[in-house]
C-alpha cells in the first residue's frame, strides 16, 4: 500500500520537526498553544481580545495561518503581538516545517505565550502536529450543535474547547447541554469556555487560564 | 519532486472517473450539483427545505458526504429524497471513486437531480472534481465576510454562491455588499442567491432557478 506508507513518512518527518519545536521552546520557557476550527468560528477575533487584555503582562507572539491574505495578521499586529503570517497559498492546514521558518522571523527572547492560528479547518489540521503543549478548538453556536459528533478527531485531540459566539444563543437553534454532552463523550479532559467576542462575556476566565497557563504552573 | 508528482496522478485519476461519472449521469438526463461550504454553513438544511419544496415534481437523489456519522442522511431522507450516506472516516473531501460507489446504490431511473453534499471544508473539496454540472458554494452570516478573499478557490471553481442566514444579519458584524463585491472580483460569471433557511427568505429564487436547471434548460 504505498499510498498509505508515504502518508505516514510525511506525518512521521512533521512529528520530529515538532518535537524539535517543543523542546525549543520549552528550554526557552515559552508556552505554545494551536488554535484551530472551521471558517469563521472567531479565532481572530477571540485572540484580538484576548491579546489587548493580556500584552501588557505577557510577551505575546502569533504565527498566523492563512491560506491567503494578511488581512488577520495585521488585525493581530493591532491587538498588541508581534505577528508572522504564513500563506499557505492553497494547503489546507499547517504543517511543523512552517513554524520552524515563522520562528526565524520572531524575536523569541520577548515571548512568554506563543499562539498559533491554524487554517480554518475543522479535518486536517487535527492530524498534524505543530510543537505546541495545548490544542484549542473554538466551535460556535452559529454552526450548529452537532459539530462534535461529526468532526470527532478534532475534539478528541484538543485539550481546550472554547464555545464562541454566545450572544447569539437566543437567535439560532444550539443546545449548549448537548455540546457539552457530545464533546465530553468523545474527550473527557476536555476543558471548555463559553465566550462571546462580542460582548466580552466569559473571557475574564479564559485569560485567568491562559495567564496561568503562560507562566508555566 | 515526486510529492508533487504523486499528488498530480491522484487527481488526474480523480478526473478521469469525474469524466466518466458526467457522462454517464448525462447520458441518462440526469443533472448534477456539488454543494460545499464551511462546516455549519447551513448545507444540510439548505437541502432540507429545498427538497420538501421540489420532491413532488423532481425525482431528486442525494449523495451525503459526511467524516462521521448518518444523521444527515436520515434527515434528507425524511424530507423526502433517496439517499446514500457516504463516511470518510478522517477524509477532508469526497472524491470521484467515492461518489462512483454511491451512484451503484441508487435507483438513477427514478432520478432527476443529484444533489452531492460535501464534506464541511472551505479548502480541499475545490480541488476535487466530482463529475458535477454545478459546483455550489454555500456562505454564512456568521462566519465573517471576509470568507472569499480568504479561501478563494473555493469561489473561483462555483458557478453559485448561496448566502445563508440572512435572518441573523441584525445581530452580526457582515457587510452583505462587500462579500458580493469580493465574490464578483474572484469570479464575476458567479451567481448569487441570498435566504434565510429559517424563515424561507430567499428559497422561491433559489428553488425556481434549481428547478429550470434539473430540466436541463
Amino acid at each position: 500500500m504505498p499510498k498509505v506508507t508515504i502518508a505516514q513518512n510525511i506525518l512521521a518527518v512533521n512529528e520530529n520537526i515538532a518535537q524539535e519545536i517543543h523542546q525549543s521552546l520549552t528550554e526557552r520557557s515559552i508556552r505554545t498553544i494551536n488554535i484551530m476550527s472551521s471558517p469563521g468560528a472567531g479565532k481572530t477575533t477571540l485572540l484580538e481580545r484576548t491579546i489587548e487584555r493580556l500584552h501588557k503582562q505577557l510577551g505575546i507572539g502569533v504565527i498566523e495561518g492563512d491560506v491567503e491574505t494578511s488581512n488577520d495578521a495585521e488585525r493581530i499586529e493591532a491587538a498588541g503581538a508581534e505577528t508572522v503570517q504564513i500563506n499557505t497559498r492553497g494547503a489546507c492546514h499547517l504543517e511543523a516545517h512552517m513554524i520552524s521558518d515563522a520562528l526565524a522571523q520572531l524575536d523569541l527572547t520577548r515571548i512568554n505565550l506563543l499562539i498559533i492560528e491554524n487554517i480554518g479547518n475543522l479535518v486536517c489540521p487535527a492530524a498534524w502536529d505543530l510543537g505546541e503543549d495545548v490544542r484549542v478548538v473554538v466551535a460556535s453556536t452559529t454552526e450548529g450543535d452537532d459539530k462534535p459528533a461529526k468532526y470527532p478527531q478534532m475534539f478528541a485531540i484538543s485539550q481546550i474547547m472554547i464555545v464562541n459566539k454566545i450572544d447569539l444563543l437566543p437567535y439560532v437553534d444550539y443546545d449548549l447541554q448537548k455540546v457539552r454532552r457530545q464533546a465530553l463523550a468523545i474527550n473527557p479532559h476536555l476543558r471548555i469556555f463559553e465566550v462571546s467576542c462580542r460582548t466580552g462575556e466569559g473571557l475574564d476566565e479564559w485569560c485567568d487560564w491562559l495567564t496561568t497557563f503562560a507562566h508555566g504552573v
